[in-house]
């Protein structure tokens, strides 16, 4: 395996093409690692001028005083030779090589691509990309990409065929709060290709879910070994771009990948435990869920409801997903009788036929989780019921029959509810290392989607939709069965 | 057909069991209306009270001076017998019964279901209900549910067989900034079923398009026969829980639908001409596309995207969904040779290789809308690239290299550039009769989702994946298809 270490963890950087001018890549990335804060040295690499952002620039990268273990290239194809034989006189290792017009223009541009990348296997110098949007690590405060997103430092990494599409997620991972750990944009992969980020994410401890968007892979046998291997450490998303004859041609065209059959890579997929997604969306959440939740053991769930459509529309879900609905253990019954209106559903789906009673829920979900009838619970419509339940009386407030300050205690007052039946769900699942899936069906644009508190091993997704709770746990279900199996072989 | 016009049309209310009491469904209902600024006379019917809410009430039916032309009923199951016989001697023809305790109870609830059912046939009240959430009409300004939802008024009319399911998919229209019409919670059915608002909303010109959410369809012949008049009239969404034995199970405990096979009815929809949606996200989603969007006549689509991962992406979304990409034109390619960089994709999707130029983006489209060669045209990633593309700049700000002043006119440009494209996209949509589908890559949660301006046919929605594009218009074409078959017959 490949030591790409002091590349996701430089101690020092020099940026060659760091420049002030604004729509220039050599700007993008330099205002991004200054802005995202790293820790070490920062050396621009740019001619003729003294400093760029303030910071002292140098001529080339021989003329930097100091140790340099990482080298971003923002400067014309042509120029990159001379720069990677500076590195190698500097014993530098690890360049990112953002810069464009090699293999993807073809003719000149492919060969000054394989020259490169001979001499830089030669000389065991790693190289991300080129034609690459960039490369980061949050936790390391290094953000060293073209894009500037910024999602919080988490458990997910992330490898790129696309610098786009893996950006967009990027943002998309802010947006909604779910923590990200490295990003990389593989570009052409001329000497590092998706394997070995791969390997090196699956043996690095602050990675915990590997996200990975595909287009083509060119050592298919290389990849599957060390997919095998990686999944079976911890959980790999992947969703493989160019499954169709259009898109396989526009892969073709985008990244020059081969994309082969999608039928015979899935199967290959399978073998390995890496969990497929069928849209970026659905990377991204599934990654977020493998990084919260505790596997569930089977694939019995126990739903409870708010209302009743919704106990049906989520019992759908879940059976069209391989997912089963036990009936509901008779003492579980029994209890939920003395607490229940009479004409409560008296199944699973547990239908509280609209009491939105916080302790009755608690009580309710405890029973469900702590039974051996269910490995996992969907709790649908009290999350969120607050803010969209109270309206009434803010109606009754705007018509002058509540005055101002009860209803900011209601409205408090409900929030306080809802944080409370979270925590509630939280320590039920540290207690019964079961997931808990909590969907809110009145979820506002700028609701927390992530829950959790010190010392708690899982955190918390609010779903907006009962679909994309039920995807999740049918893939962690997936998952935790894959390794049942192959812990058994 | 029955004559449901002045119960969605009501000139004057009357709101039995009426009641300030905070929790009760007699409030919820009377500070709706009030709220939700009914323009005639609300007359609140409550015992022993002077006033509701601030306006006069009266002990029964019979005592208001006035006509009543529509009576929302929240007192007790025992006492509606007595209330519809009122209504009878004051010639009050349409009921909304928000009360429980009917069928859904068994037993007594179920007799007293019976009779009402009976005595309210015989007599002509049509009668919303029983154990139903309410009807609204938000173009007459009539809210007329428990619950409280705020879309805009629109086109879409919704009936539902959950009034907790119709209720969230309002509120999810309000903050998608989709404009609905008409609400009904079909709720025990004993009157009016969901065929008879079917056939009404089929032949209101206020509704555009009608989207159900059902449980179950108690007499399927009956349904199919108006399904099949009403969606050759205009465009019927449907989501059909129930669909597994699970779900099924639970939609008999919900609602008492008996369910039955879901592959039959899945064929029989087919016939209809009814778009099924697979969860409620998709329901308003699809219904929302077939309102804002024009028809496509065939399934070829052209793809203009700001990164080349998006367009692969995207090419195999649409071909997942039975709609094809064909080569790109000649004479679209020569000309698109003369403004793109050598790089571009030459082909369908048509790569723009990273050029945020909205007059380029125009053009593109504009070549590839009024092509012969296409039906339809998916337009991915120009639209909120400026609010994510220009946070280098913002760094740079940040960083004291550009003047708070001039980040500001960048800021206001980039949105103003947005704004000029999406009118851009409009008229073309009006000249050539063509959908033009915009995805945002980068949606922040309180973008506005909807575009249109006064005198264009067409709204433009601003989607945030392509995967919901994609399936909103291969429903399109789907449906298109359907009517060109119809037709033809």
């Amino acid at each position: 395996m490949k030591d790409l270490k002091k590349l996701f963890y430089p101690e020092s950087i020099a940026i060659v093409g760091a420049t002030e001018s604004k729509l220039k890549w050599g700007s993008f990335v330099t205002t991004n690692i200054l802005d995202g804060g790293f820790k070490g040295p920062v050396y621009p690499i740019a001619q003729g001028r003294e400093t760029v952002y303030g910071i002292k620039a140098y001529r080339t990268v021989s003329d930097v005083p100091g140790k340099i273990d990482l080298v971003y290239i923002a400067t014309p194809a042509s120029t990159v030779m001379g720069i990677l034989r500076e590195c190698v006189e500097k014993d530098i290792h690890n360049v990112v090589i953002i810069s464009s017009g090699f293999s993807e223009v073809g003719g000149e541009g492919k060969k000054i691509e394989d020259e490169m990348a001979d001499f830089a296997v030669k000389n065991g110098i790693n190289v991300v990309g080129p034609n690459t949007m960039g490369m980061s690590n949050l936790n390391w405060f290094l953000h060293g990409t073209g894009a500037h997103p910024r999602p919080k430092p988490g458990g997910i990494s992330i490898i790129a065929q696309s610098g786009n599409v893996g950006n967009q997620i990027m943002l998309w991972a802010e947006l909604e709060g779910f923590g990200i750990n490295k990003f990389v944009g593989s570009g052409n992969e001329a000497v590092l290709k998706v394997e070995d980020y791969l390997a090196y994410f699956n043996d690095d401890d602050d990675t915990t879910v590997i996200l990975m968007y595909l287009e083509g892979v060119d050592d298919g046998r290389k990849f599957l070994d060390i997919a095998k291997n990686a999944s079976l450490k911890k959980p790999v998303i992947a969703l493989k771009a160019g499954r169709t004859a259009g898109g396989s041609r526009a892969a073709a065209s985008h990244t020059g990948a081969m994309a082969g059959s999608f039928q015979i890579f899935e199967s290959v997929m399978r073998q390995t435990g890496i969990m497929m997604a069928m849209n970026p969306t659905e990377l991204l959440e599934l990654s977020a869920a493998f990084d919260c939740y505790p596997l569930p053991k089977g694939n019995r769930v126990g739903i409870v409801t708010l209302g009743g459509g919704w106990g049906v529309i989520t019992a759908d879900e879940c059976e069209e997903r391989g997912l089963v609905l036990p009936p509901l253990p008779d003492e579980i019954r029994s209890k939920l009788d003395k607490k229940l209106p009479p004409f409560w559903s008296r199944a699973n789906p547990v239908d509280m036929v609209g009491q939105p009673d916080v302790e009755l829920f608690k009580e309710t979900v405890e029973l469900m989780v702590s039974s051996d009838a269910f490995d996992a619970i969907i709790v649908l419509g009290l999350v969120g019921a607050s803010r969209f339940g109270i309206r009434p009386m803010q109606a009754a407030n705007r018509l002058g029959y509540i005055p101002d300050e009860e209803i900011r205690t209601i409205e408090a007052g409900s929030s306080f509810f809802e944080k409370l039946f979270l925590d509630a769900i939280l320590t039920m699942m540290n207690k019964y290392e079961k997931p808990i899936y909590p969907v809110s069906l009145a979820s506002f644009p700028n609701d927390d989607i992530m829950y959790t508190k010190e010392g708690s091993r899982y955190k918390i997704i609010v779903y907006k939709t009962p679909e994309m709770a039920v995807l999740c746990l049918s893939k962690q279900q997936l998952y935790s069965k894959y390794l049942r199996l192959r812990w058994d072989e």
